[in-house]
């Protein structure tokens, strides 16, 4: 006998949570629609030589590496056994996405939007809340040779459309541009690209470790900035807007700076503007200099989500601006924007947080069954009813009714529908609403509509 | 420069394509759904050890196996550079389903009904048509102790259900009983287990090499069968059922025979008689006792599904009753039933077959833009018409109409609106209906009901 359990780090969940997230990716694939995204799926597996395109670093050390027997069996043969193997998993959905692209370049029509939602592998550490199999949900426009800023304005208001209807709380969509803190960098005399960089890391610890900690950081033997400079950044990263009018006139207090300010500080403006014009109220969405992003990766805008009432959970929704998606795959220049959810982890948070409730069952309606005699008459009702577009699951063997409640009731099931002799009789069916603790016999041929009423209102009222 | 392109043995859509197989999956779900089946995902990795319960054997030489780079450096360290990896990728959904439901055992209530629909993994060789990354689309039910054969009516319903609604052509679900068919060969002198098995996998093989092939080895050395047990088995497997009342007369015309053939008989007639009180078809199943499968794992109920006029397809959909699930992980004996779609196999299938057309764009809505003024304008109805249902894109940056309308008709969506100056001063919108080749003008706040109706119609009348 074999002890029956998941490998450490990935997500199972029983059936009325996995109810719960399917209907979380739902939401999120329907809104992705209703943007005009359309959908991609990857294969799992890419070609080693084709995900790792950068040796080293990071990502390679978290990468799994896939073989087949056969492939395992050669290698050993020909004596190289360790040798990398031709497969690996993807970690994101980005690099799948730039060899896609790159791979049907001819067949796509640019600007290219797309969504992906599929899971990804990361061999991360053993920690609570950190998975090794995880869902991301991914949005991205891609241009070609060019794209317009205005596609920045896109994202943020499908994922405004995404939380609105998830119904996870107050929350806000966080906006900077690298090029705006690159240009407000240099008229601080961090002129040098590679010091830049290296203090946008260490300001980008400024909520995890305090204001105290970067001033030290900054002003010490490292990076040597002067006290004032230090002053005149930690003033800037710290700011925050509190309305449309109020982030206009704070990119107004900046002034027109050097080039590279000054053009940020334009890109934000209509960012800003057709934020707005997209409906998406005041309330979520902000500036925050702070946020720096990616540093190799993001050159323009920049996006953080978070929940008001829970900032403890960082960022739930990420990304930004990038110059060229697939260079190493291309010589066509496919610039871009994107936007990813981490949903596997979101879902492990907003279940710690208590902030997704145990969904009701998939199935809408329970048929008891009193007496075998009856069975083909209850599979004919169900039959009616799954024409009429409810969910329904039929007790197959006769059991005492106050089993087939309690199984209902623990299943989350609305309606339980008893059709005994009586109401054979008298073509009826008595149902019995768990939900409103409600009991009505209604003519069998109503009966689909009847209940389809009850749900949509419920749904309605909710 | 590095090539960008799939591992070979992959299915990689293009939008259209993909949107064609994802509105296939959803159709699966739904119609799983409406049968009372629940959502279950399990990780695409399990444990070698978990997974892999009887070593050996063809399923071994097709398995991927997966290991981190961390786990990589550490087995070459100890010098095991060619130990089995701790992981390996699933390559069906019924180990996982084995092992989730002995693991969460206490957690679920029996019977308990599941359905599945994930990609697994098998290092086929290379073949056109076969995949080593497929989905599977299964559902099951599961008992604990018992499970009434009642519940091996329900999965042809629902599968009778699922092929209706993907509108694929005429179907025929296909079944046998496998306590019938040992009950027949022992009534034929085939007493021996092994034997039987041998002569079924011989039979199994009729569609494929012929009744003379079949005849010639089965009177040949190996088995030594008279040529009138040949004749008799041969007349018996080829038996056909053409209505629902012919069913029952086949299997009124086999006698009461011996244990297993008499217990096999009232399964089948039983099953026969609740599909039909489901509401399938009487067209939609026949009986087939040539069918006879997965020779180690059915006990009972069997089926296969083909197209009525592309047999060449072979089983779109297969499955049966088995004694056991999960052996291998719990003392629990939990039989159960179960029926699988290879929809990446079917998939190409139709394609081939020309059956699946290139379905219509998920967008449904265009918004052109002709002038940078009207931008905010066309953002805001983009608004309006997201929020009452409609999938829309903007043009984001101004160019030809013509260019405009070129994309939308390449791309399948079907309404474009034109919303230029003098639309925004009647407060109008012009729309033009690219399946119909209609153009007309509308009220802004009549637009999204208007194209939700017109959207709607088409769906009816289809």
């Amino acid at each position: 006998m074999i002890k029956p359990r998941t490998p450490p780090g990935v997500m199972e969940l029983l059936p009325r949570d996995q109810i719960a997230f399917q209907r979380m990716l739902d939401t999120i694939r329907r809104n992705f629609e209703r943007f005009g995204f359309l959908p991609v799926e990857t294969p799992v597996m890419e070609l080693t030589e084709v995900l790792l395109t950068k040796s080293g670093g990071e990502t390679e050390r978290q990468v799994y590496f896939v073989e087949s027997t056969g492939a395992r069996a050669n290698n050993a043969q020909e004596g190289d056994a360790r040798g990398t193997p031709e497969l690996a998993l993807r970690f994101d959905l980005t690099v799948p996405l730039a060899r896609y692209v790159a791979e049907h370049e001819a067949e796509l029509a640019f600007p290219f939007r797309r969504y992906q939602m599929q899971r990804v592998y990361r061999g991360e550490r053993q920690q609570r809340g950190r998975y090794r199999e995880f869902y991301q949900c991914d949005i991205d426009v891609i241009g070609k040779d060019s794209l317009s800023v205005r596609y920045d304005a896109e994202l943020p208001a499908c994922i405004y459309a995404v939380f609105s209807e998830l119904d996870i709380g107050a929350f806000t969509i966080q906006l900077n541009n690298r090029k705006l803190l690159r240009g407000f960098f240099e008229a601080q005399g961090v002129a040098d690209g590679e010091l830049q960089a290296l203090v946008l890391r260490e300001v980008d610890k400024l909520d995890k470790r305090g204001a105290d900690y970067v001033r030290e950081t900054l002003t010490g033997e490292g990076f040597g900035l002067s006290a004032q400079a230090v002053a005149t950044i930690l003033g800037f990263v710290e700011t925050r807007s509190t309305s449309h009018a109020d982030a206009l006139a704070k990119l107004a207090a900046l002034g027109e700076g050097n080039d590279s300010l000054r053009q940020g500080l334009a890109e934000l403006r209509e960012v800003l503007e057709l934020i707005r014009a997209l409906g998406v109220p005041e309330a979520n969405y902000a500036l925050n200099f702070s946020i720096a992003r990616g540093l190799d990766y993001y050159t323009g805008t920049v996006y953080e989500t978070t929940l008001n009432d829970y900032p403890q959970l960082g960022s739930i929704c990420s990304g930004g601006r990038y110059e060229d998606l697939a260079s190493h795959y291309t010589k066509s220049k496919l610039p871009g924007v994107g936007i990813s959810i981490g949903l596997t982890r979101l879902f492990w948070q907003l279940q710690e947080a208590k902030l997704v409730s145990t969904a009701d069952s998939s199935v809408q309606v329970l048929i008891t069954q009193m007496d075998d005699a009856q069975l083909p008459q209850c599979l004919a009702l169900a039959s009616e009813l799954r024409a009429g577009g409810l969910n329904t699951e039929v007790v197959m063997e006769p059991s005492k009714l106050g089993k087939q409640f309690k199984y209902a009731d623990r299943a989350g099931i609305r309606f339980v529908v008893v059709l005994g002799e009586n109401e054979i009789a008298k073509g009826t069916a008595t149902v019995k609403d768990l939900r409103r603790e409600d009991q009505f016999e209604v003519a069998r041929g109503e009966l689909a509509r009847t209940l389809r009423v009850e749900l949509e209102q419920s749904r309605v009222m909710k």
